[in-house]
């Protein structure tokens, strides 16, 4: 974080061993690096108790392990998503406080149990099968120091379980909605609440769902006017976002 | 509906004039419509009340005022669906009982008053855009012989507009929801009511909507199983289909 | 079904040990289900002798048993869809009385023998890799208390399979088409009947028959006024919006 | 929003009039909305501020002005979008105080001058093009009482140019980041700041843009973790998610 | 047609001018055309009573009518496709012979009236809106020398009118199908003869039809083996191909 | 073959048992296949040689082996297309002269020894992946009692391999043109025969390749006329309209 | 050019006005695009002879006047592409020396007649429709400094054309194909030559081209492993990438 | 390589054994590609470094080892992508000197080490998961005779990782970038160097990255004019296409 360089080339121009253009010139060939990190430190102090994370997926267990235990260095917490046993097998060995969230296919190390997060992040899932991917923004929303309430299995079509929770809707100061097939919960949960919402579709349906597709456009389309998309089964994204629009 | 020409074959048969195998080989050669028609007759008689319809649609007024004009030679009822004011005036210098249904865009002769239809049908549509197809669901279903009950701009994003009329909605024996952008009204109509229910997608919305292909996408998986689907924008389907359901 | 709450309410009023005021307060943040199940409950007449159903699919055989065996208290007839072999092993160790349907893949329970539907469903499957679909709209309807006729192998190719059953056809109160690859029986089936016709695309086909797409865009279009689909595979969704139909 | 009718069924239960049993059947069978509007009335405080929108395309200059007065007479703010030089000619008429805001194609009538918004606004644009989508989202943040600042021109191609603001950024506290053709931006600006980033993709570019769907995929498979989209062109829905977000 | 080149070449070998080694040396850096003109030219014979073909469409009346009366004079006959009334007048006023098809929006020169089609080309046509597309084929096929039957408005869904037809229809060499929305026809019509069917999807239908992919999707689907397919609304290639195959 | 239930109606007609509307009247009400069969008879004749034909994909070896014996009993050919080598030994022991073409994954039984074709079909593939789906045109073809050639790797990008063979092409009556990738073969064969091509296109390539779309939408597309296309991977379907145009 | 501002940072460090860890301090806080601007300044001079560009398609004519009147003080080159002669005769007036090419829709500035490029870009289109992309590309390669060889017309169905060319094809550095429809003929000039060629989709077509997605796909998928692609109608694009290339 | 009947040919001329008439006449019989392949020989030159490729996905390894002796014969380099350590223990067996590149799954036999390459080909890409299509590029362009620098994870939401290698950048003469997800790095990348890039779309990410389709539309959309796009995934293809503009 100090960029010695540049503070050199400024104590050759003191002492009189560089003119200031011939300074500017070699400014000119300096690494990018050095200077743009500093200058794009000033947001890095926001980004306390941000995890650090890794997509385990299309990874061996050895490289998650090898990837996970560096991170960990770094003495934040840290997170792994889409991460099969094996692979948290092989970073357990490493790290013996990584814990496993098997919903969420979440592996986790969590040691800043500070919260960051002012209110409750509510997480709502329409379906069962869409649990795993409402359980990634969980375990995202917690592991970036949120109080997460999640709500199972409310579905549009049985829209009064949606209205018994209305009242605890009402104590979110962020939402996330995940859901798969035609994806309508977000716009009948966002015309209920007056915080943002984050809508997730997943990829649950078959035929004309087309793995999320139909879920996603209705989410896009929605007719309440405080919903914002992230991808398909993204859980860990709504999770980030939601974390983001908390610390506010 | 007077298949002489096979009379006369059994005549000539009965007479000596023709053999039983020559006939069977004449049989073989007569145009198979006269027959055809005879058998596939059986339902016409379902047919009753049924209206003749024209989609006017890319046709010039004067096509359609002569078509029209064809049509209610038959007697019964007559639709014209998509059709303009010029197309209505053309219709209206032929047959002046024709009216003109101007939010349905649709030409109606109305000479059959029975009423067909068993109870009410409820059309609900999402917002004022979706009216037009909503109105052109109701032209049909009124041309049919049904009672029509129009509950309109119940959008999912203001679910309790929706609750406010679910006493009204129980009252339907078949109902028909329309609906743009997200579509996800017909699941959580289809979650409220016991009855059939079908959707029809609109092409109202922008972006991802993709001029309807979002509604139709979010109603054909729809998570209420008493849901089924028309093209997108074809209220003259819905109202067809609510009314022969509305007949048993 | 009981509003216990709500008349407790109400008594305390009675008593003077509430003020309508206070009343109309606690009212507000009652949990807003028991009111909500108490309206909606007028359509709860309509859905005697609907089964509780499970969607089978990406279920452990543990699950399906567990969620089967819980639904069957409830005393009416249960059905599992897209069910496995393994699946039904587990349920059948805890519900004796449970059969497997393999052809439909679905697990049946099935203890109300009622027959609900007023006439006959006719379902008509155009291919032999077309019936598992059209099996599971069979049962789905059978379970619902409907007499049933499968019509098996009627392809548009061979148009006169389909004329030599016109016959039956017209026997029929409501039909269901099931087809892949060009999803055209529908429109024929749709012209030669006066009754609802309930098409299901199916996902058989290879190239450009897209999982169903095809057959699903032809059936949105048909050309018969009396045809709306349901999703791509969705035996299911058939034989209930039928099943409904059928009670009218 | 004062739930009269509930009140009088207690009074008449306290002097006797109705039994308790009466009431709960009474209660029953009152218009849902009553009772709804009041419960769902907690998050209505939320809502100060939040003005009344109207989507005007499609709609005639009459139809916009009378509902836009209608509108004005809550005493709130008023937006109608996407709307027309003549159709701000109607509302004009109508409503003195009206402007319009060209760039943005926007009708705003602002009689709430409060600040909701804690932090600024930043909404960043990609081309010239994509500016009247940008100052619809402007206008919607500033009508919801935030401060806003928009900078124009900010291309991926021309990094620098977003660099040389990176000071600027860090400053917003919730951002808006408007691109069409590769929709690349929000990855990038996601990537330097530590806020909520809201992308809209913009129906810009030509060919294989398919008017906006490259924008839309891009933004959606965003490598930055801050971000959540909103459908194509849709200017307003960032503004009110991110005024939403700038009010906690 | 007279390869002069390359005689001229043999001629400076025979005369002693030219060594062998140098000819092959020259042929190598001979224009091609020449020799691959000559050598292509065997199926030419093939080629009489081929019309000369401009697709008339996005080119100005003076260009159509320049391009027409260059290729009139070959002397065969001329067709010009997708031509406007104005295109026709500038052709007319050029090539006294010129005919104008109206319905097929076709400009003929039909010179060569000799018969090159063995047998009837059959053309179906589904609805009033396909007839153009079906007109295209009709003119592109008796221009190329062949008798044609056009039959009109032959829909899926009134089989029966199909089958009145079917004595006519086996009296067809090659048959040409065109329709729209859910283009079920060419299976049933593949599925009554035993000729091969051009299938030719036109745009006709709206909503999910999607200007003829519905239709197009359904024909390459289809189940009738003898079905091969051509371009949305390509009545020329239909014409074209049946042509070719009833020469054979 | 004989229709006897319509005989007997004569002659009881003859002996006076019946009036001749009576037997129009029974007539109307005999099962519609037996006349209809006898009416369909005429093109049955065009059927000499035709193979009886199964798709073999998603059965099992015992229900190819039953319907395969089943349909050998006709004493014509008969062919099963997508055929793995178990469902051949389990149709090899039911009838010992079926034999396994490995490369077309094809059963062939070949009893009927006639040729049926006229002249020669030429069969070309662009990459050596496409030879599976250009061999199974090849035994259809054959099976169908054709003279068949078939070119190998003949790809655009190396066009001199095609133009050595143009000589050969010039002799073929029909010929089938199998490409992946960019489908653009047939436009370039197209373009150097005077006969109909038949385009397959197949699902060889990768990423944008789309599983044979491009490939599709390319010869769709094809800038010469003489093309018509079939399903992705139909080497089946192009086998058997070649053989039917080859027959005229 | 000169970073004024930096250097007086470095005058105040050398007069001891400034410490070094100041300066360094200061210059965190410095606007980037300074120092940006000239780090990225190395690759400027690459850019000589480079055009400034305007996109005209959507601006007003006097949008596009300023805009090209300001870029015209730089004293290179000036390109607006896709501009209507309204847009050009706002440009005249503005400055005298622009022309317009009206094949290729463009405004064109020449001042720079230097030649950068080393030898021949040959532009190869396919059809007549597709030359204004072509053209495109050939002022933009003309602009930057080329020798461009434009052929016209070489379909792929009339391979002998592009054979004749194949001389003159050899003698270019670089390719440009333009095609439309089946978008094949990249594939056959790519196998023909040696060196890099550059596709372009174009929009030409109707039916199943949809608006160049299929010439698109095509050559994504080209089986000549030298042809990279650019966006559908983007002549501009080809023109630049092939410019760029010819300098090396 | 020689013509040898082409000069047999022009023997019998000069022997006075042909007339020029009769040797005209059999030249048009003589197989094409004797003289086409000379023709073609010009730019056969330009190709020399340039491997033998195949293409070893969906072949066995017995047919890759087959393969790739039999080109190995050839005298240079030989390359096999897509290639499975089994493959490569086929071909080993064969050709000792055979390598493989794991993380390119690509065989190597270099034999040719001249350089053909005149400067630096810069490959970068975004993720760990999009090394391997990347190393793909670096093999084929190695192979073909360039220095290669392969820039690792640089992604669009880490700029300044990008920015600290600008220096680097700029000192490629060509560059090739590879991305998933949303495929912004080319449109960052072409701004920042003044050098033709070759785009690769890679099939990473998940949900509506659609398997490459969100970065193959991002990049050919890209905003920076200097980038050109091959197949997703195909590192080969954008290897081969610097190699080939690298050595102008």
């Amino acid at each position: 974080m100090n960029p010695d360089s540049i503070r050199k080339l400024f104590e050759q121009v003191r002492h009189g061993n560089l003119s200031p253009d011939g300074a500017v010139d070699r400014l000119r060939h300096l690494p990018f690096e050095d200077l743009g990190f500093a200058k794009l430190d000033h947001h890095r102090a926001l980004r306390a108790g941000m995890p650090e994370v890794i997509l385990a997926e299309n990874k061996t267990p050895a490289q998650v392990a090898q990837i996970f235990s560096r991170l960990a260095r770094h003495g934040g917490n840290v997170l792994a998503t889409r991460a099969s046993k094996e692979q948290y097998a092989a970073v357990k060995k490493k790290i013996k406080a990584a814990e496993y969230r098997e919903l969420a296919r979440a592996i986790v190390l969590k040691r800043d149990h500070n919260k960051y997060g002012k209110g409750v992040i509510a997480i709502v899932s329409a379906g069962t099968s869409d649990i795993p991917v409402a359980e990634e923004a969980v375990v995202t929303a917690e592991v970036m120091g949120n109080d997460v309430m999640h709500l199972y299995d409310i579905g549009v079509a049985g829209i009064h379980r949606l209205l018994a929770h209305s009242e605890t809707l009402t104590r979110a100061r962020v939402m996330i909605v995940c859901a798969g097939m035609e994806g309508a919960l977000p716009s009948v949960v966002g015309g209920l609440v007056g915080v943002p919402v984050i809508a997730v579709p997943t990829s649950i349906g078959y035929g004309a769902a087309f793995k999320g597709v139909a879920a996603l456009l209705g989410m896009m389309n929605s007719c309440a006017s405080n919903v914002s998309v992230v991808n398909i089964d993204n859980g860990f994204g709504a999770g980030y976002v939601a974390s983001l629009i908390n610390r506010l």
